[in-house]
């Protein structure tokens, strides 16, 4: 069976930087398909699977790329499905020309932009189930729970620093 | 009935700016709620609006804002459905705060962020429509047909240009 | 006793980075509440914070939050008290969308914004002293010796230098 | 009676931009001094204003400069008293030098920066109150009215438009 | 005859801000095919053509475009023939995000990157006709010409300014 | 017999930041000339070489350079061959002034200016092997060739990803 | 006699732009030489200028450029005389590009730079006196009395706006 | 016998930093004052170093800051020597801020602003002996001869390329 989800990379060195996304669809269970494609050198190649894609089954396309980040406008240029873009950051320019490649995009084709590092590659794979989920109640309560466990870390870390600091304090008065 | 989409604006101000979205949707005959509600000045409203959002059967929610901007990050804190940001350029700083403060989200919350100035609002409709296009057949013939109609526009320029081209230069020739 | 200060921080990370507001108050003998709270993972326990801290008799608030940082933001939405933003530097971005995202609040609701990086985390307390130092006579001289210190400590180092310096071209002519 | 709060400028030119700043003191009816003085050209006469600021009565000074812009570090540098710089843009550069030259302060002498461009000029002096409103009941009260006044314009124009849409969208469908 | 060089714009109003290219090449007397092709809204129409260029005879092609700026880029994806790329500057972003998404490409497929403003298009048509002149030795020394006479104009223009300076003083001293 | 193509580099320090373009030179058999030349400490010199290189049989020059980066600027003032220019990102920076001093020049006088930092220094080779493929159809072979190479390489990542992938996935159903 | 300063610029279109720089030397009384020489566009007889002007009795020289500004560089590697470089702020890019391309000069070849708009062209004058009246009592008295009469227009400024203030409250209170 | 030259910085943090301004002093056998003051530290020894150094017998003073760098401003509005500004790269902001709070001066109070990064330390101190070197024959003489040298080592490096490059060539030829 074809994933609902497709993640494309410009260059295999992408994929370590998109590894965040994968694991959440792993957590979430999701399939997808990862590709490797390139909008300079295998532009045919990107062309043909952003045609193809929604007959395939594709719902969602996530892309990443870095500098003249064109893949995901390219992705989104050939495609009627929503298009996630993930800004990956060079060192030289430090992001921002990939921000600005993704997410500066003309009226008529709209690339969903994501973070330029941070939580970019997770944020995308949230995204996508976010989209998924408008058709799947059992998704949409799986989201849910995620992002009830996300404020749940928060609060813990909370209530453990709260902890910490009283601890640290009585330490210091009695000595 | 509570239409599918909602458009959200910081302030008043901000209303014919993102007007070409309103106008997406009316081509599209799509039904959408606007609102103006501000993530500063009634942060407890839009923390309700976004928190009822799904409920009430919106699907895919537009959040537009300037500066340091805050509403599509604090509305997609408080719902797990899709949520577009449209950062507006205000004149200091010519749209880089307002786009990197929508883009530039932490893991966990995702924001699709848009262009700021160019193609955003527009941009901003098309997007929600490719998500809801994803259950609705008849939607997503109706976004194909779109973007053909566009793809004949730029080709119908091309001829134009090229005619008009060709007049020019056998005007020059006779002069 | 309820502390007048808090220091509120986006995420456990941000910690380490904020240890130095906390060794100012440390030094300055002055209580604060240390939280962890999140604009985007937390939203509601965060606007119940920043509306509930001043009945429970805090009078400024620090937060420091990176990237898109809705924190400052979202807390000084919640109270009227003076709110005191740090811009946390990500590594992408190299802390211009955190500096942007906090400092640039529309008309309405002041941030008062730090410097991203440098002396950030120490201004942030020391801006909350000057602040409680309006109504305290013992806190304000404690912040004039510490500001004399600080000038003291800029005379000592030019001494020395100007020593060194001297030293060196002792033995430099003796050689 | 001196004034608690003090408003400098650089320059002449600067009023017209922080007469907002002015209109919020007269909203709330507090009397303030408006003083112009140059870091660069009249150092003396400013360190002099900042150094007997505070025995004069003053508590809270805001300094508004662009470019290159040193006064409000200039004046905090003199005093111990809370400084709200505002970052005045110009035509070149846009504001983000005003910005990073008030915000970026070293460790020892903060200044809180307000927004370049937009809400800077009101927002000074919304701070300012905010911690004026530390000692002062009712002026903390008056801050809470205002704030609610804030927040029933946004819904109020929420509302219009709403009757707004509506209506339009009857006569659209009337025709 | 198809001309050796092409001229394609992302939109017909960038036609306006490319006239100065077509002069040069009037100027010039170099017959140029201009189109309107869009990465975005005509890909496939846009891939054929560069496929295409180098076998109908085309030895150089000029690609403008704005924003997320990928035009250049994706004609160079398709061509070996040497691609300039003319960043046209829209108001938001003022040229940056054009600037970056054309110059900064990965490697393996280069684009020729032009100013972003200013003498762009100029030089866009000006650069063509250097690598033209390679093989045409008439070009070449039409080129030289131009070039001598760019000089000539600033060095008339510095001799008028001298003799009008020189008027000036004259007066000022009889007065 | 002269090289056709020369590279020049305003400092010892930048040879190896080169590197990839005499690699992709020596892949493709192309002799090039390197060059030590500085737009600020050997400005004669530099001169002499620009003028005098057309003459030699150099029909391209690249130039590269770092910060307040004149050279490609300062050569193709005293050429009419085509010039292309190669930023080097310099720590502090990274690589904005260096591409600016590149790009932005003024009507008259073009350069082609690759990429600050990533591809750039492979690209200025590939971008001069573009313009002297136009007149040796062997040389435009070598060129189509290895851009067929580089997709290929990429199609074939793609399938080792696929088969990884699928491997992993099969291990883990395993277990 | 030859005027012991240069102003340069490298376009005629930049002599309104560097007015005030002219209207400082007339203020002062100090002949200054005014040319338009390109570095781009003039190469030579730019370094024939840089070179010569120390033996012709020249002491400081003023470049103004923008854009790739190399004009102020280019003449500092043919002399070693100060070099003030004025940065010409063009529509596109808004200043960033003309200051980087000036300051960022590499070692061995100072340029003074001075601020892009605002104050740039008046303070290129002023620095230019700063240095000629190292050896010239009568011209250090002339600038300090300069400085003390720009104190004293900000003095009187601040004199006549408390004046303003006052009578406005008082007209207010008579309300 | 006090020195012509100061050299001053904002922090004893800065005296490696600025190390490569003392190396050239000292290759000029030319003595220098080097002073620990603090614009925001130690503002009022600050303006009494300024206003006091003319009488002092020092000529030009070089100051070196970073971030919000106020420095070399504070320092160039208490004295009408030349005033040169070294701007200090902090990584937060990675020198933009202190380039820009250096350089963005307003009129009437000029300072010659260096690079930020790179040749900024040395160039500052040639600066200050091309300033010096006015009424200085013999410095002048040394300058030049310095200059020369860093003429001679470029193309020497260059030689010394060429000599490597072929006997690579020659090696490789023989394997």
């Amino acid at each position: 069976m074809t994933p609902k989800v497709a993640v494309v990379m410009g260059s295999y060195s992408d994929v370590p930087k998109m590894e965040k996304t994968l694991e959440i669809f792993r957590e979430f269970d999701i399939p997808c398909e990862v590709r490797i494609l390139s909008a300079h050198r295998t532009p045919r190649e990107t062309a043909e699977f952003a045609e193809n894609a929604r007959a395939r089954g594709i719902e969602v396309i996530i892309a990443a790329a870095g500098g003249a980040a064109h893949l995901p406008g390219v992705i989104a240029a050939s495609t009627i499905l929503p298009v996630i873009g993930v800004p990956i950051a060079l060192p030289v320019m430090n992001g921002l020309d990939s921000l600005l490649s993704i997410a500066q995009m003309p009226a008529g084709i709209p690339v969903c932009t994501m973070s330029a590092g941070g939580g970019g590659p997770e944020n995308a794979a949230l995204a996508a189930i976010s989209i998924l989920a408008l058709g799947d109640k059992a998704l949409s309560e799986t989201l849910e729970s995620y992002r009830k466990r996300l404020a749940a870390k928060v609060l813990e870390r909370d209530s453990a620093l709260q902890w910490k600091l009283t601890a640290t304090e009585v330490r210091e008065r009695e000595i």
